[in-house]
């Protein structure tokens, strides 16, 4: 039984101020898992986690992450425009994005982000449309590499970074424009839980650095490998260690670095900042037994898409019956005219009742991100549960004004 | 090649008025499809279509299928309020939802709609809530019926309607409870392309409905036999032949109605009413080669979420180029930071330049209404070319402003 941040008592005195469905943040768990990371790689003088803002972009969690010198990771005008008004500018933005539009280049530029390019071809367009900045950064994609990392899935098969051909030229391309300082990045995985995974995209990172190093006549200052750390969604797994891969980094780092001036390890985490700390908590408005039994909640997938979109696994919690045994068998749904608008299929748990608030764990991370309005559903408010206990509202729910914000009902009267 | 209802020139008309992505609905079409549906089923003197609002939520398209008769199929308080505001109340909303919350029963009460129950605990639930109305509907889910349907899915797992035992007895507690008025549902496909499944529906609800009768003691007035008719994504197939539909549905209403009182024969289409006849437009911005060729649009999956989600095929159009053989491979993507941002994958086009105009077909159901701001992605304009050619604005493309509506930026400023 997974432990919650907060009593069945103390959680219906939230849900008393802060209608249900919402998501709550675990501010205490957020800053310890932060500077356990930060202090897992002390070793490596410029290391720097990027937050990837896609994750949980709320400005009070990236506030609270920069704190511990973290800064964002941003694909997309919103993000950086998020990152900036957070006070996390400059080198502190990592600008990942991939089939970039002009003007998210210039806003990347203007707030002296570091860009990372996905392919050849932005190296002319980035030129074109704000000129080559001196930091500059290209992502690998290392496709269908002989030497090792089968368990890197299938590159070749996404949409992202050059190839390695096109990445030797691509630096050769921006050196020969003016660029003068470089960093490397490649992100191949998501939501890994092998850590012996990430040592050996370091391995491959770094020796790929030297190799280009040597051949284009530039000296990298930092190798990004990109995020994809998995956290423990189901009993039973465990959180990747994140002191084993700092070692085994290290290792590599020793080994490809000897004699070169520092370079920093970059990592762009999402899942593993904020996922496991994050809960989206629901009241049961329904029990149904037809064919099966339902739990329907007043949560929906507006509100976490993983299990609908991905058959993803996310623990139930029903804190006011953690004592009693698990004894049913429930499919626990939104109420979306969607069939696979389901939060678990023939989940085992204690007997539930209309009024009961369920918690959905690990929802920190691409939960409330991904809530659309399908079938005109609202999504919700999103909660800070404070280290002293309090609670804070970081971001309100919608309305219906929100969701009919850009119709333009006046227009509807003359409409013939 | 599918035959667009605009030509290139005016697309690029049209597009230098009104900022790529967008989605442009074809109203000449949407009413020729209406008056066909209307048409095929005249011999049912109370037929409706009640149009299933979350397949295209937009009020312009409300009110145009409103001039054909057709209702509202709502499921969630902002699709009634999107019928209420467009004119249509009363029984021409069919409100049809699960795991439902007490207002919007209130609500379609309020209206006037055709309360459709999903399960037998919702009798207690509306009588407590707002009373049994005069008029009242129950689901059916036929689950893992002996008798015929082999096509009809596995409904033993959807979480919507009553078992057979529940409805006989559902509809004499309603009666018991003072409704007068009966109608029947059943939905148990999505997406079919075989009308003769439409049909076995049809004699399955119709029989049905004469057992409840004999059993309750009452009489329907409706059937309502749901949506899930089909449309042909992919070249080669054939929509659904409503005229064989409805030929087949009289058959059976013959057999099984002769002698009754006129019952009404309702539908709850979405996708078929308007899907072929919307467009998703946009440029292509990035043509990207390594180790596949990559088209990289300006619209994401946040337009059109159907072939990330369910792999879907949508046939793409390069209106300048509709001569041009289609000569390349290219995987269609979005800029989002997610791989499975593609609108195609290895699909045959012409060879592609950025600036090019791309028109992706079918997108007019499940389209816009699915899209979600995930990575900061702003959802796009709806347009509707109107049958005298000229374009109208029925949606405004989202602003930042509307992805920040719900942070309060000015509360972080204090924030320790």
């Amino acid at each position: 039984m997974r432990k919650l941040p907060f009593t069945a008592e103390k959680l219906e005195e939230i849900a008393s101020a802060h209608p249900t469905p919402f998501h709550i943040y675990d501010e205490a768990a957020i800053r310890a898992n932060a500077e356990r990371l930060r202090a897992a790689f002390a070793w490596n003088p410029g290391f720097r986690e990027y937050f990837a803002v896609k994750a949980a972009p709320n400005p009070y969690l990236v506030k609270i992450l920069s704190e511990y010198g973290f800064g964002c990771d941003c694909s997309s005008l919103p993000e950086l425009v998020i990152s900036e008004r957070c006070g996390v500018t400059g080198e502190r933005i990592m600008f990942t994005s991939n089939d970039t539009p002009a003007e998210e280049f210039a806003k990347a530029r203007a707030l002296g982000a570091v860009v990372n390019l996905d392919d050849i071809s932005h190296i002319p367009f980035l030129e074109k449309v704000c000129g080559i900045p001196e930091l500059v950064c290209c992502r690998f994609n290392p496709g269908p590499l002989k030497e090792g990392n089968a368990i890197i899935g299938k590159p070749e098969e996404a949409k992202y970074g050059f190839t390695r051909d096109q990445i030797f030229e691509g630096y050769k391309m921006l050196k020969a424009k003016g660029a003068k300082r470089f960093g490397i990045h490649t992100m191949v995985a998501s939501n890994e839980l092998n850590p012996e995974y990430f040592i050996e995209t370091c391995a491959m990172l770094f020796g790929l650095a030297r190799e280009i190093e040597a051949a284009a006549g530039i000296t990298f200052e930092f190798c990004n490998i990109g995020g994809g750390i998995g956290i423990p969604y189901k009993p039973g797994q465990r959180p990747v260690d994140m002191e084993r891969v700092s070692a085994g980094a290290k290792a590599e780092y020793e080994k490809h670095f000897a004699g070169h001036p520092p370079v920093a390890l970059y990592l762009e985490c999402g899942r593993m900042v904020t996922g496991p700390y994050g809960y989206l908590v629901s009241r049961v408005r329904h029990i149904k037994d037809t064919y099966r039994k339902y739990a329907g909640l007043d949560a929906t997938m507006a509100d976490l898409m993983r299990p609908a979109l991905y058959g993803a696994y996310h623990e139930i919690v029903v804190p006011a019956k953690k004592d009693v045994p698990a004894s049913e068998t429930y499919d626990v749904t939104g109420s979306l005219c969607e069939n696979n608008d389901k939060f678990a299929i023939a989940r085992k748990l204690p007997p539930l009742a209309p009024g009961d608030l369920v918690v959905i764990c690990d929802a920190g991370a691409h939960g409330h991100a991904m809530g659309f309005n399908y079938n005109g559903k609202l999504r919700s408010a999103e909660l800070l549960l404070r280290p002293d206990g309090s609670v804070v509202q970081i971001r309100r729910a919608e309305t219906m004004d929100d969701y009919f914000a850009t119709l333009d009902f006046s227009g509807l009267e003359g409409f013939v």
